[in-house]
């Protein structure tokens, strides 16, 4: 219903022309050969965004952490695995014009240990963590910035705030926050805030997929103009 | 076709009247409510095997890590997340005739913090580790032990000296044992070595369903009576 509302105000292919990079899912950081430090994104709000974009007629670069979805209609698909891999496979695929970020990069990595850590009977292995890059960031301040830059900030609490303050050191234009201490993870509803320039707009508790058919209304509208 | 032939020598249902407890797939340690230290098992030898025993007459208790596979028929699947939790429904499905233990138990799980852990500037979370209970020599010394204890031992290097030594270590009848350096994870592929006490059987490079098969057969003629 919002893609037709979408076609009947700017056409049926509002996005013609325009390339976007999306990012889907978690990064799995590995300890070991078969251990390895992830997080509970699922890829849907991420692979529906790049299906709703591809269906508003952008050309989709969709990089995705490990995740047991489809590939879109219409979507070229990366797959990676770490929160590097997706960084390298992000600035190989700018320009852009937009960049919806919305996989669940992991802030740090271990160590990875060169063969599988064993049980010595001298207690658990000491795992030392260093900062990943920050890729949303990194697009944000990018010298080839697409021209909007979305990201998703999940928060357990002081949603607006940290959303608002992320968007600005970021260098994002909006921030889609949602509060994934109401179990969001795997789901197929959460609950946004989308926090642009002009301050949070509340969406309400909405399906991932209507979230996804708004947000490309929203960057269609955004290019075309309309505030 | 070797289903047929077990149904051939022993009859189309050896094993039933026999419970078996069968654990598969990886288990999820949460760092915090977003983050976990999870493995690469899929879960699909341990899937393959419950339906194999199935097939064979067994009453069978799946008790699975987080995985994206399908119930076999005739299985009776417990899903749990955490070592933790794959050790209270393993000791709860108890007695059981057969069990084996195919799950990519996580050796160390993290003191998990209650809320998401933030970039705050001062570097990355110390990530505390604590070990896990061993599950497979739970039931290995349990007092409800059951007849025939079967392990699986993952292994980078020295297998069989590995394998042999977890056998006697964790009260293990046989120990099916495979060298995952070799991209086992995810792959319907493996290269088995069965461990028992007249020591390894290479079964060679085989599918993870024939080497299900195989196993369910070695189980029937094992209750048979025959070596």
């Amino acid at each position: 219903a919002i893609m037709a509302a979408i076609a009947a105000q700017f056409g049926p292919k509002p996005l013609a022309g325009r390339h976007a990079l999306v990012t889907a899912g978690p990064t799995h950081e590995p300890i070991d050969p078969v251990r390895f430090i992830g997080n509970h994104s699922s890829g849907k709000q991420g692979f529906a965004i790049a299906a709703a974009l591809a269906a508003a007629g952008a050309r989709v670069t969709l990089v995705a952490g490990p995740v047991h979805l489809a590939t879109p209609a219409g979507v070229t698909r990366i797959d990676v695995m770490t929160a590097r891999q997706m960084q390298a496979a992000c600035e190989a695929a700018l320009p852009a014009d937009i960049a919806v970020m919305v996989a669940a990069v992991a802030d740090w990595r271990a160590e990875a240990a060169p063969a599988k850590l064993k049980k010595d009977g001298s207690g658990p292995p000491p795992l030392s963590l260093t900062e990943n890059p920050d890729i949303l960031a990194g697009i944000g301040h990018h010298a080839r910035r697409p021209a909007l830059v979305v990201g998703f900030a999940a928060e357990t609490g002081d949603l607006i705030a940290h959303a608002s303050a992320k968007r600005l050191k970021k260098g994002a234009d909006w921030i889609v926050a949602n509060d994934v201490s109401e179990g969001v993870f795997g789901s197929d509803h959460t609950h946004v805030q989308l926090i642009t320039a002009a301050g949070p707009e509340d969406w309400g508790p909405t399906p991932k997929q209507a979230v996804a058919e708004r947000l490309a209304g929203r960057i269609a509208r955004h290019f075309d103009g309309t505030p």
